[in-house]
């Protein structure tokens, strides 16, 4: 629960507490037709702020593999070596802490490294591509292990983040959450 | 580098060094027409093993938001705030490693968890979901401002993966991928 956006700042964290009581409020978003509406009313703020507007040429990613693609292409991959023995929730969030090392690896001893990674050569870059695959990868098996529908997780967790931190309160600062006034 | 899968084992490691020669034959992959090319050599091995088939009633996870959309909109939610100046990869790393840790309490101190957590409540399961939403949701910024196309470097990791711990070879087997001999 200890806030961990920009320099100490909460970004993504959200009041568990109150997850019960959001999900009513998110099924309506999500019913209501398409993923794009849960960010919707973000986006539309965006419009009003002062901000220069980078989406334009925004680096974006490929729309497949999807989180499920990859859940059951994992999921197959396991399954034939017959390693499901050895993938417990515990071993398979060891074994995750494990791929994050590796790619604080990559980062350690570098000073700051600017977005796009402008000093990385190719073999760099497409090792931690390959890190940060393996991290994904065992999250999403672990998630899968848990019963926890990671997509939809991740829009309740969302809807917790814009409650939380509202755009207009909390624009340019770093504070955590718990250090606002009202 | 180091292996991480089961107890020791490798399972999401590849080699680094020929990844680039990796991706000529991925290519081919991608381009043939869905990512489930990708999985089918795999799965057709998988029917022909002895172990039992538990994928009809498998879990798994909703088709959306996929990873592109959470990129999307976690952009969304960082630039209506004004936090890129906060979120250097670096920083977003450090950020990752703090809600991986999150996630690392929920598991401290229990003993074996078994798959499906079911003595977990309801309350444990949802602080379970936030936290690996968080993990995802920073890991995906991660990538982005590393200018990683996630999905696309998820599908080279695999097809790496496959080359390295053939179903043949390492059925039932934690040992990693050094510890085999031709």
């Amino acid at each position: 629960m200890m806030a961990t956006n920009g320099n100490g700042a909460a970004g993504i964290n959200g009041d568990v507490q109150s997850a019960s009581s959001m999900n009513d409020a998110f099924a309506v978003k999500k019913h209501s037709g398409s993923v794009n509406g849960a960010a919707a009313e973000d986006s539309c703020h965006s419009k009003q702020q002062n901000g220069e507007d980078k989406k334009a040429d925004r680096f974006s990613f490929s729309a497949e593999p999807t989180v499920e693609d990859i859940r059951r292409m994992q999921a197959e991959f396991t399954d034939e070596r017959d390693w499901n023995q050895f993938h417990q929730p515990r071993n398979l969030l060891l074994a995750m802490v494990g791929e994050v090392g590796e790619v604080s690896e990559l980062f350690q001893w570098r000073g700051e490294v600017a977005e796009g990674l402008p000093d990385w050569t190719d073999s760099e870059r497409e090792h931690l591509a390959h890190e940060l695959s393996d991290v994904l990868i065992y999250l999403v098996e672990l998630a899968e292990k848990c019963r926890v529908d990671l997509p939809q997780a991740v829009l309740r967790k969302m809807a917790l983040n814009r409650l939380k931190y509202p755009a207009s309160k909390v624009h340019g600062s770093a504070k955590k959450y718990t250090e606002y006034k009202d």
